[in-house]
């Protein structure tokens, strides 16, 4: 069966736990087309390209895994600063697969720049030789498997003769759709901002699921924007809005092999120079990025596997950013706090128990922890006012914030993740389908 | 219902997934005494006192956390050369329950070593006035709660008119089931060996279940010998010791408040004189003090929350230990690897990725992976040899063997552990009974 993309719209507004996604539309020098190559054995698609027809300026963070699948070392090796598409597949990371994994790669490379230059040819008044140094490649998927090169590689025709030089918001739904691995929701985001005075568009979709801890994980992500942005300077926004966004998402402590996030830039509106990321005309463009970003990232945790609810964990007052960051993670991953709110049970002593083997150096006597609004220890006792029922009341909300104070500085951070459910077992013990 | 020893020996039997445990019986020196304190809802021994008629030399580890128990702050001030009795009680951590929590120990320990001075003066020949600094506290359950100082206080009568100078394998027993909380087997082990000429025995329990990380976790572990040991000298050896067992332990990588791992050395086997743990003469008694809490350790492993099969990660041929011990735990941690497991899947490329997210050096094509004695991964690529179909029929077996080569050195490390199932989630997001 082929997904009914309106059904789609109607059962994922219903079951959204987030505020719902936001309507992908057009933007210039994009084009999307998503085809199944039967990489599964249920229909659905799972190879998406994005072709940039007259190139794209680009940047990527990846994985901190000292094991990095072969795509990624492709990514790796390329120099150029204009690409002109990223072929995504999803069912096989194409990781631990060797030199054979690697040459799969090239092979492709080889063909989608050669059909695309042929189709630049037919579409373009001046036509561009493409080069296989300006594809780069996002897998997904279980690691150590064959690399499917021939049934993607059949493909290529097929997405080629999708392009449109339109989209609209189901282009983009169905590449959010064709990126998911167990995910349940596609996860789409945008927003508008001026640089100067011109109006640009940055959009964003992502995937994750499992396997997602800070340093990226089973994650990708993929923002595009219209904007004039030098790779360099694409470079540095990434890096900086990162730490807080998809760097601050866990789910359960795992870090994959392929994770990736990429900024596009087409250059299709012409603003002014900008020569640094700390160029003022960018503090707009800065901001949005940051949300189109979390926005992506949130719906990660959200949608890990099995969560059933989204936890907020944020530690404030800590001597350093690295205190509270260790702190929100030791929670975050935590799977006694987990399991516990997966319960709805306020056992806030699990949340200390995760504050005490952070290894942080802290005043016992200083320490406040909240739920959501609902003091329960002020500075190290329980609160006079904590009143069990009220926070077991909280506890059935679908998002829960953990709010820690060490009242030892002026530090924070922010982590996000979701409860550990039984279905995250059924979903990850089931065997490889 | 009160637990009939019989049939829970039987049961014990028949569901034993390890080895079964050794039967203790006497040893010189130690009295056990267990009871009901209605600590639960249900009707069980909750709390347990062991008494050093003479005194015990004795030494103590105790959790990393920075957020440490009320026991163990109270422990940690105990300045005597020789104990003579350890409370132990389950259902309250008494953690984070702040200066009542501390001021309820030493109720307690009035109350204990007063009437311990009573027991004395009616059974010995030489009395002893027992001081409450001789006595320490053992706390595990559930933390930030009020410490249930009468509950416990009332027992002290019951306790020490159930004190035996003759002990034997129920008294054990009844101790060993005393001190579990989730836990579903009691933990026992036992070894006798030679100091110089002179046989001793060393005798353990413990209890586990869930929160078990190095460093400790909810884990309470009690040895004791009749051998004669100084204090200084059993430091040593516990401190050698602990590193490869207690502390290769992991079952869902969080860490507790309360735990403590304990020896005491009765004196009352007249063994020569020992400087250091270093002597020749402690040879043997080094290995099965190891054997006792290796044994010990891997039964608290076995038997965490919802494990269904005993894990063993070894990992060899590292630059250093530390190198080996990250990826080990990196492993033996992973949500993911543990929910394959479960789910009898030989999902090595979890493997992969749990090797590549701990943050150590490594060669990707020197790495060779084996699950038991089965090759899957012979220096990066996959072995010509490797059928599936033989790795799946493994992975159905109870003892699960990760063996990990990293060809780059020669250091080693092995942790031990279980896979992560839905009872684990069942069990740790009920609300607290």
């Amino acid at each position: 069966m082929v997904i009914n993309l309106n059904n789609l719209f109607n059962s994922v507004s219903k079951n959204s736990k987030m505020s719902d996604f936001q309507d992908l539309d057009h933007i210039d020098g994009v084009s999307v087309s998503s085809t199944c190559a039967n990489l599964y054995s249920k229909k659905r698609d799972d190879v998406v390209m994005f072709y940039f027809r007259k190139g794209a300026n680009h940047a990527s963070v990846y994985t901190q895994s000292k094991l990095i699948s072969e795509n990624i070392k492709w990514n790796l090796k390329i120099t150029k600063k204009k690409i002109k598409a990223l072929l995504v597949n999803t069912r096989n990371a194409n990781a631990f697969t060797g030199k054979e994994g690697f040459k799969a790669l090239k092979l492709l490379a080889e063909q989608l720049s050669h059909d695309l230059t042929q189709k630049q040819k037919i579409d373009e008044q001046k036509p561009e030789k493409i080069d296989p140094n300006e594809i780069l490649f996002a897998c997904t998927g279980t690691i150590g498997e064959l690399f499917p090169l021939k049934k993607i590689k059949d493909k290529i025709p097929e997405l080629i003769n999708k392009i449109k030089y339109t989209q609209n918001k189901y282009i983009w739904m169905k590449a959010a759709m064709g990126i998911l691995t167990t995910d349940l929701k596609p996860k789409l985001a945008m927003e508008e901002c001026y640089i100067g005075n011109k109006l640009v568009k940055i959009y964003g979709i992502a995937k994750g699921s499992g396997m997602i801890f800070p340093n990226m994980a089973t994650t990708l992500g993929f923002v595009f924007t219209d904007a004039t942005i030098s790779s360099t300077v694409l470079k540095q926004l990434l890096k900086q809005n990162i730490k807080k966004t998809f760097n601050a998402i866990t789910c359960d402590s795992d870090t994959s092999t392929n994770d990736m996030v990429s900024i596009f830039a087409t250059g299709e509106v012409s603003n002014s120079n900008l020569n640094s990321s700390k160029d003022k005309k960018l503090v707009s463009f800065n901001s949005a990025l940051f949300n189109v970003l979390l926005n992506l990232a949130k719906r990660v945790a959200a949608d890990g596997e099995g969560a059933s609810k989204f936890i907020t964990v944020n530690v404030k007052n800590c001597k350093t950013e690295d205190d509270a960051k260790k702190i929100c993670f030791s929670i975050a991953n935590s799977p006694l706090v987990k399991t516990a709110i997966a319960g709805e049970d306020p056992n806030w002593g699990r949340i200390i128990m995760a504050i005490g083997k952070a290894n942080v150096n802290l005043n016992p006597t200083k320490i406040s922890i909240k739920l959501g609004n609902i003091l329960i220890i002020d500075n190290g006792k329980i609160s006079s006012n904590y009143k069990e029922e009220i926070a077991a009341s909280y506890m059935k909300e679908e998002k829960i914030d953990i709010n820690v104070n060490l009242n030892l500085g002026k530090k924070e951070f922010t982590s996000y993740t979701m409860d550990l459910t039984k279905k995250y077992i059924e979903i990850n013990s089931d065997y490889r389908t």
